[in-house]
């Protein structure tokens, strides 16, 4: 059950309005990385997590959003406000001027209508954390472009804010990642094939030259137990095709993961028995 | 310059067409964290890469899957084949067989259009790997399902094969990441503001009880330098709301950082010191 | 600010798992007329009116709509449980099996993302809230036609209780209606063209015979001071088309208008002097 | 079947093209609350319609808004006009200057494309009534926004025409809900759970401070029948869970009214009897 | 100005009900080259289009798609009406079911929104036309996997009555296109590069092995005025990337071609002098 | 299998940046019309066809088509430099800026997202190859605007080369439809109803007066085998309605045809008799 407090989480200022700045922070109200996305995102999550302490960290992280949302639109409308009464501040967003009244709607820069399409939510756990992680990173260097882009300085304010926050629930979903103990590139419960997994293809080249540095001593394709592979086309052997089963149960697995989905996964779906603890996502 | 060789990278075998498995496949061919939509998403950061080794990297794999959309698509074919005459095989996917002949179509296992709002390219470099790995992440367990939902062999080893390259990619992607020697929360070029940036808000309670265990003892709110704050509505006092001045270049950057965004962000940008190496994402 | 409450707003209970009952469900997590659409339309309305106690009203019901949207998410995870581990099962909803994992995702019914175009938000609260009004109309419809597609005692309460909701929502946005005490057809401060606006216009009729009863007999083109005019395809003269000036202020407005949109806009805006009570939305 | 007659409804003159202007007016051609939108939902209403009055009157009126997209497309052509063969005219809106070649499309004032989720068809005439009456009052709103964003007289006479026949066409649907005599809040054929159907839920609240004038002697929880209830986070005892089992057959219904949906619904549909005249819908 | 007959343009029989029929149908009602689409495209084409004899063409047959938009729907009506009271049928498309009460609405077989993304309109007619071409072939191959897929008489002759005008029309377009006595690849103002234009690419190979037959020898490569350029991958020499600026007014146009978009074109547009009729389109 | 080459297919000079221009090309890397649309749509039907030779066609061109993704990429690039550090440039696109760094992104001049619903991809070779035919007619119409906005002769140049390559792969369609040798109007395997195919409806008048000459001896009423045919509310007969049943086989198909859709269809599919060669498409 949720209720609205009559309180902003943090109260809004703005010296001088600006209905083009105003249009800019929409992406952080109806935009793919803004906080009704990243609220749904972690809230939906939350509905579907069988942890019950992670299911508390992503709805709680899902209600601030839905507490940003509400911040981010007070400055939002306050920046909006001459389009009321000015066909110029009207300009720099006709949809909010014309068909929203000025107010907030939930749109982008653009006017693109938010849709569900922005979010990843998978169901399983430790997939949806490194979404989480993900998305953190992004909202956080869009809020950082948006300071960049005013001279006011309460709004200036008011996005660090929420910038801050960005970073805050960065560490608690990778504190929760590491939580469950799982080894660095386990997901689900089938490993991936041995040998090919190692295979690092070179799909893009100078032609047939293939003795560029960059092509053959690079960290992802020289050391990390990864080994570079040339494609046919430039006289390589290509990757490993050999047939290879797919085999349930062999990745290991955390108390904490959701139940895996399928009829004929996990039949012999082993106890969980983390060698190691996590070192990185 | 893309070429086309007319190999297949993995060639498919399909023992019992199954339209109903085929329409599900549509998820990995033009579904949200399908194939195309992993070609674009690394294929475009690539176009916008400022690094060298790292475009490289990103349109090394955006071609692979590329070859890889190709092979689910060669593999969907033949589950849809009877679909061009049997009215029972038609009403596993009537878009594609109406409209599309029972052929592929970028359309996912609902019949949803593909759209680039799946993408997440941000123009930063140290992001859009994380969203990478995330995306390889999401990839893994979605073809993880699909092999469960199949008895054919030919098409679990497929499936097999384009699973395994996904965790490939997520560590290509996570070795990249680490190259960059970047602090593990280091977004950008503006720090977040401190004390702030360590308070955990409690937002889901139960009711003014705020002391169970899970609420005040989990890795997230306890441990990992985060503290516990609680909500207003259950007594607390709240988030640290005092106003804080962003400041542009007090942020750990590394030479494979994307340039910074914003006339006024980063003006006395810092030599980038990276106190040590990454230790997690 | 927001805050999430651990007890659910109406405690769910099923007693046969029933996957494709649970795909139909969808339509009010995250279709057009389900719990989000309305939480959102609500408290985006909130966010922009201008009226105190109006606000109030739109973010009550909004936030209620969020506890409800968390109700029928649980009533749905109960139906799709079976997705989990049976083919048959996820046939009821690929999307969800597969991509999903067999959870809530803001889609509905046949899998299309949740969109910000389902909203009517127009920033005008008079106009609003007969939006809100025709929104909860159509809510309580849909409920009720998915308590006739289930034979599931619980599941059936369930939806009683939300569709019960509806009927509230509706009144009570009725009563704010009522309450701003403008003549029945007033909208917005300019008004329409006195005769023209009288005028019933016959666009589809059988032919050149325009004597059937329904034709020329109707309460909308007979009475209520509405008048029919004939095409001029069927020999009629067709509406009038005198030219006529726009005159902002004339409309009558009430104090808890909405401000008006526009340079030109109600210069001479007049004081609001409501003839008689509202009647009829 | 429909005719096209080659003379407009209205014929629109503008005395100066203004590119930026043409661009506002998109949204009345292809936008949310513009007339093809207007057209479909009441034509496809009407296609779906089983009293013969009814149907008559939506697609009279859906029929009529085809002839209104007309009248607003040519206005908007001329307004477009300099886009033709000048580049600043062209950043007006770049969509219909380099993929439209300066003419109409169907998208909205910042290029998004038409789409029917922007319609309200539910195949229930009492509820698609009201859905068109509150989409006529958006029409109406939007065009008096067009009006004062503009000079031009022949402009500001033309949109004075489209605005005054949405508040006909409003008059008319109203009318036409009336004719159905029903209560005024009967939708369907099942009633609501009485008593829960009169509590008005305190969901927004100065956190446990429920006691200002607003939140509790307001028209929509004081009076018209509904009851305040505090939520059980501020020590209310929340709403009336108590399981009701829905009863088809118990809303009065009228002899208009569109056959109800569900294998379960109405079986002991009792004869109309409606006690008096709808008073408000 | 439009009008509505009361008097289908064809009179829909339909023998036995049968609802995932109906739903298939849906195609060309709201689907991608369905009824809908096909009006809007030629008669918004129309709205554009500023020769008064082709202006006529496209909306007669913009026109014409709208009567047939009515009679696809009367015959989805007869198949989805079990949809009403059989939850088996309602299964079939529980978006039609649910939140349409088994009435038709502007979506696809899969439940997709009608969008106007699925037209083609560029405001130049000689494009405009092929691409209405296009569409009625498109159209055409639909309608007949439809009645392929039914054993329905009525159905099957109604669906051959819309197929059978597709062709009509793809007809009178192709008619139009050749009236415009325009070389068979002259296109707007600007002439294509000499020697360029020729050469045709062969960017996909049996890796570095271009001998087959199907690379050196087919119509679209030798012939035709094509010559095949083989990619510097494969050891070619790739193609002729020599600087050519581009020259306005060097296409050969026809009276009826729509004015050219741009500042600096054509400038020195020439008398259009056609050297010969039109062949092939 | 894919490969990309570190080489440009053309290389790209800009003299001055120019980001509203930069926004304007986006048309042609994520719009409608664009170069990814062009990939998706001929590798995609490519993919699905069965004629080894004309697949060979759609992929060697549907390739070409990601290498001119990648140079209108660059292009674009060069374009939007100025929006990372100056807030004029940024308000271009706040988009592009904000949210993607101010480089390439798959969205459109307005910040539409990429969408399938572009692509036209029937399966049957003979449509998609019209299909195609009309895609670069609108490709070269598109260039053609976009060279006359700007004055950059690098760019101008640029935009002629990929503009040229449209006519070259028109030509190339072009070829490959006339060398499956079938009658101009043969699309699939049932023949229209004979008669009713040649008739010509006249849908749209000057009110009852249908003697104009535009609409009575026109080349798409007059000649070409067309007659004209007056509507009923004008006083004409109408089209003929007389049933007719569909007669699979009845089409003169092609060896390059793909296999019809259907399990009825094609049942005494007849040898392919081509009685003459294509004259026009």
């Amino acid at each position: 059950m949720y209720h609205h407090v009559k309180q902003m989480m943090y109260t809004v200022q703005v010296g001088t309005a600006d209905p083009r700045f105003g249009n800019m922070l929409l992406e952080q109200f109806g935009g793919a990385n803004g906080e009704l996305a990243a609220a749904m995102q972690y809230s939906i999550q939350g509905f579907n997590c069988e942890d019950p302490g992670c299911k508390d960290l992503l709805i709680d992280i899902g209600t601030e959003e839905l507490s940003h949302l509400e911040i981010v639109g007070a400055l939002i409308r306050m920046h909006l406000q001459p389009m009321k009464n000015d066909r110029a501040a009207a300009e720099a967003d006709p949809l909010v001027a014309i068909a929203g009244g000025g107010g907030v709607s939930l749109v982008n820069s653009v006017g693109d209508a938010w849709t569900s399409d922005y979010l990843k939510i998978t169901g399983d756990l430790a997939v949806d954390l490194r979404s989480n992680i993900a998305a953190e990173a992004r909202a956080k260097i869009v809020y950082e472009r948006l300071i960049s882009f005013t001279d006011d300085a309460g709004s200036k304010q008011a996005l660090q804010f929420l910038m801050t926050r960005e970073i805050t629930h960065m560490r608690a979903f990778t504190a929760a990642l590491e939580s469950m103990e799982k080894p660095p590139f386990s997901i689900g419960i089938i490993q991936p094939t041995p040998g090919l997994v190692d295979q690092y293809f070179n799909a893009s080249t100078n032609g047939k030259d293939t003795s560029k540095k960059e092509e053959k001593d690079a960290p992802w394709n020289h050391g990390s137990g990864l080994q570079l592979v040339q494609s046919q086309i430039t006289g390589g052997e290509g990757l490993d095709v050999t047939p290879y089963d797919p085999e349930p149960g062999t990745e290991v697995t955390s108390s904490k993961d959701s139940s895996p989905v399928g009829e004929n996964t996990g039949k012999s779906k082993p106890k969980a028995v983390p060698s190691k603890k996590l070192k990185a996502s």
